[in-house]
């Protein structure tokens, strides 16, 4: 392993290691608007377990319940062959990674959840679907379940003073990952049936997750299968490293990241905070579903906290690219 | 001047300065705990005009209270030749700067007074007094004083869930300045009498203040004049740059920072966020004096932002040594 000692970026990572916890703070009930914003000012995430056991869309939403009040619409279905919608993906045959989108599809519900369940309970192959648009789909969508999801998060609607940007619903399967990524939002997320497993990195890790510039690429159907192509237009910067195979597409600062890891289960939230890495896996209820909710807040770009990320990103770039 | 293009610390200075306002934000009442906290997350000064006009200190300190109440005490006072304590200071005929600390005595409350008003009054030479202890003296030194301020300042209380780690209390004249520098507490500071002059830039402008390592020195009284001497004992990292004479001892990133000027008048509250630069001078009220208390409260060292400084640090002090 080579000597990082007197390395600043090295040094960076430790000395947040050292004065951070390796777990994620448990609460068992809601902050006020203060105790969030105390976690927003250290960029903290927590997770409030039960947080939205009253929730109706928690009482509920099942997959009868979710089949009856969908039926007959139509939705937005993301589907892949190895559960990959945007994921670093080798080309067939060949070594270099590109960036995977999935082809997406819009499909019955009824269809695309009866898929879900027997996939996942008969554990069968076959692509993978994942409805997955970050697109405010809840509103949207989804209205029809709306009204049973509060409109935004009060602690956090009183502490950031803002209306969510978007609240997404996710429905998927234990055949889906979300690889590691980050989003400029501050991020509430809500498990409503089965559960969904986070590995989370702070931004300053951005050394440690070997951001690579990824060709982009589709997935469409030809004939039976998936067919992965390349396509025009600018290259995707994105994080190649996989805290889950951390030998793998390593850079000399992979080691030194410590991630939190955090299970979700029905009813409770999660609060991660803006820019922070998180790969997402998830296990279905025993209905064979796995169904989440999450309200994306804009982050706040005053103050010292996205000029230094965007440094560390730079100098992260520089050495291990 | 050098092309600083496609340089990570420019580019880090520049942002930031695209991003915040070149001005601090002034608000006509104290803030709510929530609102304080909004300011702390953001790491960005406010001022509150008028915030504590209604203390008893600021209704009452004069210079005749004062003398009256601290009749008979000694306090320590700070003297130096040119109001520098604490400060970069050239060796008599050299050009090598040293950190100068003041000679410390102990004086009769009434004679320091005598000497400060009439001086000031007077337009007079001679050395310079400066009560400016930094240990919390109000609640010590000036305990008499005390109960005339709060013992807390109740938005700052409860948001950081904090008692002051330090409450002082400072009394000087227009000769007196504090050298560009900071301090890891999040700084409540309210002016009493006279005006103080702020010059504030945010912690990620050390690449700007060339921070050099100075052999400490100390005055000390000799016969008639104030005799500056090195010390053993290790150097002390200090800012060399003057935002008030920019072309001066400049680093090649000098010339980005956009400092704040925020002047301070009778009844004024300044949050100073922690890890701010602050050059602070002074004008005295129609008696000749300049007093102010401040609050230290102790920052918070876990989240991103403390280790990312300390990079700051690092990677300015490789660039600019
Ligand atoms: O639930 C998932 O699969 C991913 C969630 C996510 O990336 C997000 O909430 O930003
Ligand atoms: O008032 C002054 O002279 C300096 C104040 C200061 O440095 C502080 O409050 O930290």
């Amino acid at each position: 392993m080579e000597d990082l000692s007197g390395d600043p970026i090295a040094d960076l990572i430790t000395s947040f290691n050292e004065l951070n916890s390796s777990t994620a703070e448990e609460l068992d009930e809601e902050p006020s608007p203060l105790e969030f914003m105390r976690y927003v000012a250290r960029n903290t995430p927590f997770v409030v377990r039960g947080g939205a056991v009253d929730w109706q869309a928690i009482k509920r939403w099942n997959a009868n319940y979710l089949r009856e009040q969908l039926a007959g619409h139509r939705v937005n279905v993301a589907v892949t062959p190895f559960g990959n919608a945007d994921a670093p993906t080798p080309m067939e045959g060949q070594d270099e990674l590109v960036f995977a989108k999935p082809h997406e599809e819009d499909q019955h519900f009824e269809e695309f959840l009866k898929y879900l369940t027997t996939q996942e309970k008969g554990g069968l192959g076959g692509e993978v679907r994942y409805a997955q648009t970050q697109n405010d789909n809840l509103r949207n969508e989804y209205s029809f379940l709306y009204s049973q999801v509060p409109p935004s998060i009060p602690f956090a609607r009183i502490a950031l003073q803002k209306r969510p940007d978007a609240i997404n619903m996710w429905i998927g399967s234990s055949q889906s990952v979300t690889a590691l990524h980050r989003d400029n939002y501050e991020n509430v997320y809500v498990q409503v049936a089965g559960s969904k497993h986070f590995v989370l990195l702070p931004a300053l890790c951005q050394p440690c997750v070997n951001e690579r510039e990824l060709v982009p690429a589709s997935y469409s159907r030809r004939e039976d299968h998936l067919h992965l192509e390349t396509e025009e237009g600018d290259k995707v910067p994105f994080a190649v490293w996989d805290p889950d195979e951390p030998e793998m597409r390593a850079t000399k600062y992979s080691h030194l990241a410590t991630p939190l890891r955090v299970t979700l289960n029905p009813g409770d939230m999660l609060y991660l905070p803006a820019m922070w890495y998180h790969k997402v896996s998830q296990s279905c209820s025993e209905e064979g579903i796995c169904v989440a909710v999450n309200y994306w807040y804009d982050m706040e770009f005053s103050g010292p906290l996205y000029p230094l990320t965007s440094l560390v990103r730079t100098l992260g770039n520089q050495v291990t690219k």
